[in-house]
């Protein structure tokens, strides 16, 4: 970002995401209410918006080895980031995907169960209508090239499945959502011809209603909103998209979809795939596919 | 069920599954729209209602050969049952637990993609209309002696994780909220007196709203309901609980809740597991625990 | 109320009105949130619980005074109450119903815009989430004897019409729900021996899912709920009840149902009235009509 | 509408009214589910899109009469149109407004009560999930010159009250809002410089979710979006907008907002005025007044 406490201070009191710490670096960390993990979003200083590496935690540190092992046997560059490099965050290992961008492993996080409570929780919590008050930080869509090797990556040595995938005019593809969990995605890559780009980042919300609600919220605090709320075939998502104050898009939706590993992935066909993305608004597809390769 | 043709029809044309196929014994089989497989409910003849076997699907033959091993091993009865027993499924390895439950493990099972298609699939469908129109099957709740025994196996053998658990008033174990997947439940145990008993199967709706919905068209088809619409804290459901023709108890809910293994489990004290588990009604949550011992 | 104090802290932090002022009698004044006038809730000191009087406001002064003669010539007892006995409410027109209830009319009240803006408002405020946020003071239900003379005297002199009614097993009007706008009840009566009782005051709030949420701060703040969230086909609307510090019974609603004085009235035959009254949970219909003679 | 087959079954199977009748002159006659009027929708063939007549009902017929008086008295061209002209209607005042538009009154109607059941109705009818499932037509937005006038003459002589207001740069009236009900608005003008144009046909439905439905279904039919689902703060409405078969443009909304006649209007400043009516996206806006004057 290109302001952390602007940024600190957007995310927190429009998005709805407590901040639980900062490190000497100046990063600040956040979590939404649902989540026990200490920090699902690190803020940090820079001169143009985008993401720096999106993490994934895994079962244990026998799995962290093991995984960056199996990614250095397939050739991929890997970096061992130290623990407490993060803030409350164990030992890292960072893996390049060819699509220009860093996906980080770890197997320990601190907890912070302040909102999450797990003894007896509250019926209903304050935190969930702290502005739009986001559950959890659900996915993202990173643009690049590659993306079908960036897939395989993903599913044969991080153990991802492919939910959904986009074809192009000639059957090629041009993007593919996967999983870890029951979400519909954990990540996405479109294809695209330069390296590392974030699409959006995308939080949940837990009702249509609520969906609604943040985009009146957006229009409350002046966010300059970019497409929506309008319904997305894939994953089902009812979505509002709109922008940081660095200009990184964000997303806050809501989908009652519900993946499994063992489902045949859904496939859009290329006629289909706007129909698909941006489904009632023509012009918000037309913008999507605008810089496709 | 006492009738396989009235329960047949109930699923069917009330909570809205799809018939998909009937066997030589005269098994109903049937599944709801957002499922890939051919079957998620085998209906049977019986001369009283109840739960026959629970069944989960494994990764594949190898899992399933090494989970009945396991099970065997850690000295539970285990029964192995031919492909094709059951419609378009595999072999099944039954492992019966202390609670008197028989649990199924399999790894084969045809699909059945016409309400579930997965090549640019439409945007509505109008099988989520289908009387309740269920989206899936969730979970079940059982009740039994030694529950405790009974999560270990699940947690130590079979890769469950707990979720959630209510302790009685001296701190021991009452009931335990277990899941393989992202929903807050797979499968629950309730401690009780008596073996293998079920107290509901439940049924995923995609809003608040639709439960509301399930409730009309419960009352519309003057079938009793027993509880609700209600909300449950156990995995924040908002759910209505009722009979089907045979008095089984089903459910019909939805939850916004999204579970994950590395998350510590929820823990409800006795004094506060009715306000818990039956919040707002105090007599459903005094049925709820009347028979527990 | 037993208390103003505690019960204007009720209202306003549980319910989410506004108190909007105090007289010297030590009342205490309430509105809602999407209300102008400076007042729809007047809370006074008494020994009991119950309700004083309902008050509709009239077009203007003379109708005031043209409603007030046609009383009297009905044969009505018919009191005047002076400008500014209540705070910021001109004259009144008191009317004794059959029921024992009082109805006041009055013509002139002073307006709060604080939250009910009119000039470029928000598209979303504060208010709507302040406690359970209700939207307005809607209608009440009373109890009481000749409920078929209170509603011809609301219809033919008052201007109401007859939206809804209820027979009982002889086809003998059991009770009666009446409009003088869109709403499907401004006011109810329900047959009783006991003269003047209030069954109870309802507020509305804007969508399901807002009776829902107010049955959760219910929870959150102890309140004993009496029924529901339960459908009633009165109306057509999702309710929860519940009772004040004071043992008042109020409701929490929505409804989507539009009433129009030219439409023929719904009529519930006896046979349906418990199904109509509280659809699905037979013990709340049979706990409505415990007391009705 | 240039095709009454094409548009009868447009409006019958997606927008999901009841046709219920057609006369000589070939003309559709159809009602809203919720509507016991036995019409509310009359099409007839045409040249080219737009409204012939927008009708209210009154009281009663000497109500009628005395409207129509007033508005010769008030200098306006008024037309007698005899009872039968229209299938089930009694005869008809119609006054023709300086914005081009021509409104028409009439004291009777014939009910039709199949869906809209008055005696024991049931809780969940077929008929809100037939296509979209509108439950009533309730207003339409005109445009043409002289809308203050316009206005006028419906507040003064027919009876409406003004429930919103937009002003242009100059503090001009740009629309205005006007209802007899408690609905936001029964009709609206907004001005431009062409006679007696449609801005579009308002259904409503029951729920936001209704309206994301809505929006599915137009998809699924291929019905061409123009704008929405979008948040519009005039009414607080969640609409969207589409073109029927012949090119008007119909809404389905649903607003939980309730008008009042005692209630100060809403106003709309220029500089707010985009944001009001189109809130959270600009090129709605900027669509909505390319054609204002």
């Amino acid at each position: 970002v290109l302001d952390v406490d602007e940024s600190a201070h957007f995310y927190a009191d429009v998005i709805g995401l407590s901040e639980t710490g900062r490190d000497e670096c100046g990063r600040a960390y956040l979590k939404c209410w649902d989540e026990h993990d200490a920090s699902s979003l690190v803020l940090s200083q820079a001169k143009a918006p985008g993401v720096d590496a999106l993490a994934f935690k895994v079962r244990n540190t026998p799995a962290l080895q093991q995984l960056g092992n199996a990614a250095r046997r397939a050739g991929l560059d890997v970096l061992g980031l130290p623990e407490g490099d993060l803030l409350g965050t164990g030992e890292r290992v960072r893996i390049l995907l060819p699509t220009g961008h860093h996906v980080d492993l770890y197997a320990e996080k601190t907890t912070d169960l302040k909102t999450a409570t797990v003894e007896d929780p509250p019926l209903w919590r304050e935190a969930t209508e702290n502005g739009i008050g986001v559950a959890r930080l659900d996915h993202c869509v990173l643009y690049g090239p590659h993306v079908e090797r960036a897939m395989e990556i993903l599913v044969s040595i991080l153990g991802f499945y492919v939910t959904e995938r986009a074809l192009d005019a000639r059957g090629e593809l041009l993007g593919a959502w996967l999983s870890t969990s029951g979400n519909p995605a954990d990540v996405a890559f479109v294809r695209h011809a330069a390296e590392g780009k974030l699409h959006h980042l995308a939080f949940r919300v837990e009702s249509a209603e609520q969906v609604l609600r943040a985009a009146d919220c957006f229009s409350m605090h002046r966010v300059q909103i970019d497409a929506g709320p309008f319904k997305d075939s894939v994953g089902r998502r009812l979505a509002v998209q709109a922008y940081d104050p660095s200009g990184n898009r964000i997303e806050v939706f809501w989908s009652p979809a519900i993946a499994r590993p063992d489902a045949p992935p859904v496939t859009w066909s290329w006629k289909r795939a706007g129909f698909a993305m941006a489904q009632r608004d023509q012009r918000a597809c037309e913008r999507l596919f605008a810089d496709v390769t």
